[in-house]
């Protein structure tokens, strides 16, 4: 969650919270039947219904819609909050869970597109991933396929079926194609276009390919143009090459996308599924409001990135949030302790010290647990003298420093430690 | 709450979250009848009684007490989170609101209590506050003034009563402790060691006070001994000597609490009430384990600081995380601005890019809304020149630097900027 509000803060968007609670008729039929059913509701204390929100897209839908005049266009939003679903808990699905979104609404240019896939890149770079794939689509490519096509007025359920492709295969999804009164060689004809244009080798190749695919429709057309500039926009911001991919057959479920979609995978846990997704929308709040509140935006499952990254052992299994561990040896010199401790967080370091001067092998197992990268160690020996041991927790190495004004010579000890640079006098 | 996060780091306290949600027998019955009466509660899908969590301490103590063993002691933990009461809403007082609280439990060490005044001192500064006052009291300073008393068995309502001492004045409180069955003199004497004591000039005047107050009883000598150490340990660690005052009459109306409690009061803003509160307790987790989980902490009140906050006009009316503006002026050079952006963006500057090429004024009534202090200007005749105008937006200065390799010039202006230096050539 920190990272991720750094990435988001380093491209402008702003936090925005929302109550976890709404009136009831504000979530109910926003979702689909399956999320009204699992929808936490019941009545306050006035008797008026409210519920939970399963997600931060409605909420923030409906508080765009109030308060958008207030706050001016474009827009950049982001939003870290818990949402509810009363559904069946599986590995990364939970009852209550956290989602991380960000938004700039208000502006139908690409170059918002395209920030949408820098800053999702950012985020899994700063999470630590190497190797991931951004998977890019648009609308307006499927639906152009689909004008072609003739099959415009079913765009809903042949999109939804689409969506499935990677976890049902192309025989079902052709099946449900079908079940919504397509005829089998105008549903072949859409996935063939889609899958041949999906498995060609390069993006400027699937290009080339979607151009055929969408024959003279106007909107195809333009969404192909779109995918070519937020290609080469993202490559001119300097993302590495194989990072985006073109991806025809990413269609997203949800009915309210328009144009340029997202998912985004783990090369090391591809069966998790796309660990961040979104896409853009002509009209978000067209629900709340008259006004036109086009945007972009994407989410990232904070949970199932979770389940990934325990998967891959990316995440530490004791950590704490200072980097010092102050021992506390010698209660004749208490107070000096606590000086020395304000000293450091005065110059921004994060400051650990143990509360009672109990043996040290129980000290050295709180240090050990938590994990500390630096011990300072100030015994009776070391006061007498005027100095302090600075000890390397992780490679064992200890240096001995002088407790010199403004702690001048420590603060160099460990932050040598925390550059990863062996301390000067090792043992 | 960025601020808390980041204080409450530098002591070393770990960020815990436990769910919205609890099973409703875990909630009731542990914040008195009012709570009780406030819970927002349902059955879930599955028919059990859940309810969402009206403070932190609750659901942590359930959450230590399963977890603790597991975690290891001393632990220090900070939440920050939402709560909700069903209650009516007031200025700084809502139905739906956020509590930063911190916690070391499983020490009965003083440092955790002088640490505890650090860190709300650390905190208010942090947060821009000057003058604020700490007050310090301890429970067993109170016990030992009642046991002299012989008025121990009427404690919780004695002490509930003194609580309300600030809001509701002398007599009203000797009322409400002679209505629990106390004789009139005798309230009148309780009343009076705590008031005389409080009245006293200085910190150590009050101990003296306090010293002949708590007469013969063990309890009260060892509060007093206590108070004693805490003061010494804050003033040690370099508080300045007029934040922390001890105030005898602090009670805190929590039944828990058992040692040192902590009131803050903001100078310009005392009606506000205390904006960070907390105190010692013998046993956090009592009703979920055997295990003694003795510890010390506090919550910092978002809502109320807040209120306090836009009275005092401390709270900015626009607000961007990114320091720098980017406006979009020539379509010709948009990879152009892309890549300085990310190359800004990699030095660790936050950038907003504006995504359309609209007319200035537009662009710049955005900047203003938002409140950039630096905008970075790129032009068609910047570029073709090879530099960018640095503009310090609230002073109106300008600054043109050459956009040489790795943007060295154009970060040093930007740097500059920030930390209020007059760039070099004005205009």
């Amino acid at each position: 969650m920190e990272i991720a509000r750094r990435v988001y803060r380093s491209y402008g968007f702003s936090p925005i919270d929302t109550p976890a609670l709404e009136y009831l008729e504000i979530l109910l039929g926003k979702g689909g039947e399956e999320t009204d059913r699992q929808l936490y509701k019941f009545q306050d204390h006035g008797g008026r219904w409210v519920a939970l929100r399963f997600d931060l897209t409605v909420p923030f839908a409906r508080f765009a819609a109030e308060h958008i005049n207030q706050l001016g266009i474009p827009l950049k939003r982001y939003q870290i909050g818990t949402v509810w679903r009363g559904e069946n808990p599986q590995r990364g699905r939970y009852r209550e869970f956290v989602q991380c979104d960000f938004d700039t609404i208000g502006t139908k240019s690409l170059a918002a597109d395209i920030e949408t896939a820098l800053v999702i890149n950012d985020l899994l770079e700063a999470i630590g991933f190497q190797h991931f794939t951004i998977r890019i689509n648009s609308r307006l490519v499927l639906s152009g396929i689909l004008e072609h096509l003739g099959l415009e007025e079913k765009a809903v359920p042949i999109l939804r079926a689409l969506d499935k492709l990677a976890k049902v295969g192309p025989s079902q999804v052709l099946k449900e194609i079908e079940a919504s009164g397509v005829a089998p060689e105008k549903a072949q004809d859409f996935l063939e276009r889609v899958t041949s244009a999906s498995s060609q080798g390069s993006n400027h190749e699937v290009l080339q390919a979607l151009e055929v695919a969408v024959g003279s429709s106007r909107a195809g057309q333009e969404g192909v143009a779109n995918l070519r500039e937020v290609l080469t926009g993202v490559e001119a911001a300097g993302i590495p090459a194989d990072r985006v991919r073109l991806d025809p057959s990413i269609a997203r479920g949800l009915d309210y996308y328009t144009g340029t979609v997202y998912e985004t995978f783990l090369s090391a846990a591809p069966e998790i599924g796309s660990v961040c997704s979104g896409g853009r929308y002509d009209n978000l709040a067209a629900l709340y409001t008259d006004q036109e509140l086009p945007g972009v935006g994407a989410s990232l499952g904070l949970d199932r990135l979770l389940a990934a990254m325990e998967k891959l052992g990316m995440v530490p299994s004791a950590v704490t949030p200072a980097s010092v561990f102050v021992p506390y040896f010698d209660p004749e010199h208490f107070h000096d302790y606590l000086r020395i401790c304000s000293g450091l967080r005065a110059y921004g370091l994060n400051v650990d010290f143990y509360p009672e001067p109990k043996k040290l092998s129980h000290q050295l197992r709180y240090a050990d647990r938590r994990g500390f990268p630096v011990a300072v160690i100030l015994g009776s020996e070391e006061f007498r003298s005027g100095v302090a041991k600075v000890k390397d927790l992780r490679k064992g190495l200890e240096t001995t420093v002088p407790l010199d004004a403004e702690y001048h010579k420590l603060r160099e000890a460990i932050e040598a430690i925390l550059c990863g640079e062996t301390p000067p006098a090792a043992e």
